[in-house]
């Protein structure tokens, strides 16, 4: 099956055709250092069984952000360096543990179904949220399958246990649009229940995978309403969970207790390999180094992190000196913050850098798919005329639209052309934010390949300038 | 991240923009079906846990062909049936053993390192592959890195057990073309040392694995040279062995006990749905049954099986009225002789059917990236068109060159145009062949989008023929 040529003939406007075949040779020598020699996957393997979950503020985060600086000198940069800022720091505080302590039947409530009874139910608080206070909380379980259901029954939530039981949209394709869709209930469910009296909420997990893992992430409360403790369950449970509302009247308990402690200091870690013409000219490359606390963070974004260091490493390796001045950065604080891709964007303006070009891994350490780019529609064109160069290792398609949370900041406040790499997304939401988000789950060649994809297309933006 | 449209708007030169959304909309119920009520999963669970390995002979193949039978029927097939072949009834006979007997230092003969000692590697015999006799086989390795070593080597090898080193080559972005390279010392390397005297022979597994996995898989002997015993082991153990190799004379024990029995009786399992239109003109759609012994065939191919049932399953759901007649086919043997796909090539022939298309799925349950095609010009240029149709569901390439080892006999024999679903192949030669290859690595939307773009290109070439 020979699918990808490797050195592929077309023309590039502009671009001769000895530059083209000189482009094909380097991204094939980058791909291959990366393929061979790739410090990767062992990088990952550290990152994720020596130090582990790695939440803003904690022990894990100040670890790895040492680790990190060190793995960024010995990959080679010309200069490595910690960027502090303030982070928030909330902590879980504790076992979060949900029980269904009654259950009453509809159809008898004499019957023994009524009995009194424990059940404990896989669950996790979701990041950012208040605690139920030592007592807990034991109400009556509302479930609604949507906002509109939440309306439409808003009358008796009043010291209910709201549990939205939004399902995870099988039916897209792309992932991403189904996490975007469900993710409303996380971030807004509890605001949205607290409004109209509930005592505290249960989401289902946004995920379709075969497994009862619930998934965390951060959830944001409205000043406008009263903060209520709030959990994720799994989708066993979940199902399980509905099943019995459906039957009759169901009481759970809840005890969690998240809950922040003062803000403290957090660093994003940056290494540079300074430019040889147009220092001054600045691309960036990263992933986010922090991570929940309930999982090993490997693909969330351990994986962004150590494809950022790779990309340092081959060029080094194979005796690459760019024109332009290239930042690696494993930024700080993205699951409940932002603090580092802020802090980053802040000093750069402040110290008015010049950011031509940054691109995130962000997505999982998948097989490479595409390269999503937010660009003028000039830049855009000429961007595209290197998929040729790309396609064979993994990208064939260049999309519009990329960027990354972490540097939505650069974007925002100087233009900053942004990009992102986008690996197959079907088994992202299996894992993202559960604790099956471990080192086991991440394959050695689609997180080199991802490597080899960001450094070809950083490779021709330093070229060629964008 | 909006990356994939699922109404794009495009132009199909000679169709109306009315049947283009037509087929859109068809394409996208189709998809929902199998992405929401797919069964594709649950039957694969079937047969890797309730029946596991099935290579051609065995009772595990007995059972799967009334498995499948029984389960076209229940996906809605008009007319399901078994089709009788002879086939091969190679057996593995017993446990395969190897183990390291004795080192001799180079530098110090008299040393410890001289001792008797057994270390056991992890080894599977080669398919097709004759055992050592009860006795076993003990000899000094020979080790040589290729052919060409074993040539520059040839007066060395007799009595020797030659240890074929050879890389798989991790350049390869297409883990395939690694594949075919390495694989001719699966193929030729027993015969090829046998020329030169050798006792037996050991290969380096074909694969990147980071596991020790021997990988089993068919050999062919040379009638023109002695059938010698031929073993695979995994690459931790392969690099022991070169580095013991290295130091010394290493001489290892070899028990293997694979055999022939008599030709037995085997099955392709077809179901059928009757075109409306057109029923002389046939569609086949094809994975095949049989596995290796060592493991549960999950990839290779209970995939190509249960996806193939899929489509089935969803045309019948959704309601489609095929105008064309569509074959669903489980292949018998294609492991070690090819046997059904040389039967069901041969039995169209004597009947005097006429075949349109043929497209199989046997390079793992994974997310599909393309479909590939051997078509000619002509009708290549037809099926691109559909390329926007499709590419929403994840295959965004469509290239030439397409098709699979049991619908080549309908290729060779009829020039049946063909057609093959390429998923991604970075994961697949970490489990192909070997005891990794389980239900537990295939993820369940994968497998399903591989049902769905297969699906999409089968209603197409029935819709609007080929």
């Amino acid at each position: 099956m020979k699918k990808w040529l490797f050195f592929p003939l077309f023309v590039i406007a502009g671009v001769s055709a000895g530059a083209q075949q000189e482009d094909s040779v380097m991204i094939k020598r980058i791909s291959d250092e990366i393929l061979t020699h790739g410090k990767a996957y062992e990088n990952l393997r550290h990152l994720t069984k020596k130090i582990g979950g790695r939440l803003a503020g904690s022990p894990g985060m100040v670890k790895a952000e040492q680790w990190g600086l060190k793995t960024m000198q010995e990959s080679g940069a010309d200069k490595a360096w910690l960027q502090e800022c303030m982070v928030p720091h909330w902590v879980r505080g504790g076992k979060d543990e949900m029980w269904c302590s009654q259950i009453v039947s509809n159809k008898n409530p004499k019957m023994p179904d009524a009995r009194l009874m424990r059940k404990d139910l896989d669950v996790i608080a979701l990041g950012n949220s208040i605690g139920t206070g030592k007592a807990g909380i034991a109400a009556e379980v509302l479930l609604v399958n949507s906002f509109d259901e939440l309306e439409a029954k808003k009358d008796l939530v009043k010291d209910k246990i709201v549990f939205y039981n939004y399902k995870f949209n099988d039916t897209y394709v792309q992932t991403f649009l189904a996490y975007r869709d469900a993710g409303q209930y996380r971030g807004q469910g509890p605001s949205r229940a607290a409004k109209y009296g509930a005592k505290a909420v249960i989401v289902r997990s946004m995920s379709h995978a075969a497994d009862n893992n619930p998934h965390t992430g951060a959830t944001r409360y409205d000043s406008a309403y009263a903060k209520i403790p709030a959990v994720a369950i799994g989708l066993r449970d979940a199902d399980w969970l509905s099943e019995q509302a459906a039957k009759g009247t169901v009481k759970v308990s809840l005890k969690t207790n998240g809950h922040f402690l003062p803000d403290t200091i957090g660093h994003n870690v940056i290494g540079e390999l300074k430019g040889s013409e147009f220092p001054d000219e600045i691309i960036v490359v990263g992933g986010h180094l922090d991570s929940w606390d309930n999982c090993e963070g490997a693909h969330d974004d351990g994986a962004g992190c150590v494809q950022t260091m790779e990309i340092l490493r081959a060029f080094k390796a194979i005796g690459y000196t760019p024109k332009r001045t290239i930042r690696f950065v494993l930024f700080a604080n993205e699951e409940n913050g932002l603090r580092g891709g802020n802090k980053y964007a802040e000093e750069a303006k402040a110290k008015g850098e010049k950011h031509i070009f940054a691109i995130e891994s962000d997505a999982g350490g998948f097989t490479p798919r595409s390269l999503g780019f937010t660009l003028p529609d000039d830049k855009f064109a000429k961007v595209l005329q290197w998929k040729p160069l790309i396609a064979p290792y993994g990208c064939t398609e260049f999309l519009k639209g990329g960027g990354g949370a972490d540097i939505g900041p650069l974007a925002r406040t100087q233009g900053t052309p942004t990009g992102s790499l986008n690996p197959d997304s079907q088994r992202y939401f299996d894992i993202h934010h559960a604790r099956s988000d471990v080192f086991e789950a991440v394959n050695k060649r689609e997180l080199e390949l991802g490597a080899v994809n960001m450094a070809a297309i950083i490779y021709l933006i330093d070229k060629y300038g964008l």
